[in-house]
């Protein structure tokens, strides 16, 4: 298996939606699925998925089709979810208390352990399992827990002094909601960023929408 | 300038980053930028820049640097921000919530003019200058007031009865957090779709942090 980090960045961005489409296949209790089928389901090519899937291996067998639930649990240690990082929460408005109740952070390899915010009014409250606590104690938190991972509901003129400090406490990946484009600023930095723009895909769906 | 529809999807992609990047451009007082500049900004080579700009008639000028409110004012009208789409959103929970409070629909070609849910408490409360309003109201309103956007907010077990419905009510384009992937349903119906997977995501974010 060809795991020399060659792996093209489309592909890496594809293995989410075959892992989710492989569980939803799996729920359904389909066991074996030819690349014809998924490519339907996928809308993709058969050859693209044959040639993605190739990148790792291969675990298709010529007239057989692939084990969905062999092949989702080589995708699943691909991404990594056989290990559990920890991850912490900041900005607990409605968009940080969306993500800490809707996203199955388990489910992708992580572990929500701390959800901070600046409001002293709701600090103290619970949100799902946790409860929020002061911003005031993110360093002594982080010192404590190592949190390797930090998600990002802050206004973005909150973000960049708020990424710094936690880079100086030992925090390396950013799930950014902030506005504030993270990777430009850390650059060959070992820093990993993924910045969720919900603006610009709201201005994908205009355009396709003007140009239906 | 082309506008013949030839304009392949990775452009069509990065034209809201370009917007997003020129209106700071703008707030910061530049009037010019060459594309190197423009390149180092955004994580993209200057061919590249230049490549995707000269899709839409090339607006640079050599030894000068690109206009750049001329450059986001075009930009803006490709995608469509100089009309106005109605818009509602359906489902008010934290998601919702946090998108109707906090995404600029007016910047982006939209005006939102309904909040819908089924949760017949919340009905009746404000959220921003809407009402939050009964589901079962949903279809007088489209008559009433013929919304072309859906932004759907609800469970995945909901999405697809829902669509059906909207589609029937005449919403032709979808920005969906549902969890369900509506494009595999319509494929070839006119209809517009841009799936949000924020679990996606976040596997891609895992991903990265394991191969750092």
């Amino acid at each position: 298996m060809s795991r020399d980090g060659k792996i093209s960045d489309s592909v890496i961005r594809r293995l989410p939606r075959y892992y989710r489409f492989l569980g939803e296949l799996l729920e359904e209790k389909t066991s074996k699925i030819s690349s014809g089928e998924l490519s339907k389901r996928m809308k993709l090519t058969a050859s693209q998925i044959r040639q993605d899937l190739n990148c790792f291996g291969g675990f298709g067998q010529q007239g057989y089709g692939y084990n969905v639930a062999e092949l989702r649990e080589e995708i699943g240690k691909i991404l990594g979810l056989d290990k559990c990082r920890r991850a912490i929460l900041i900005g607990a408005g409605n968009l940080g208390t969306a993500l800490a109740l809707h996203i199955d952070f388990h489910r992708s390899g992580c572990e929500l352990v701390g959800i901070f915010d600046s409001n002293k009014n709701i600090c103290g409250e619970d949100l799902g399992s946790l409860r929020i606590t002061d911003i005031a104690e993110l360093e002594q938190f982080c010192r404590e827990h190592s949190p390797e991972i930090a998600v990002l509901c802050t206004p973005k003129s909150a973000a960049k002094e708020l990424c710094d400090k936690l880079i100086d406490l030992g925090v390396k990946s950013f799930w950014n909601f902030s506005h504030y484009d993270l990777n430009l600023e850390y650059e060959g930095r070992d820093i990993v960023v993924e910045n969720v723009h919900l603006g610009d895909s709201l201005l994908t769906l205009t355009y396709h929408t003007n140009n239906r």
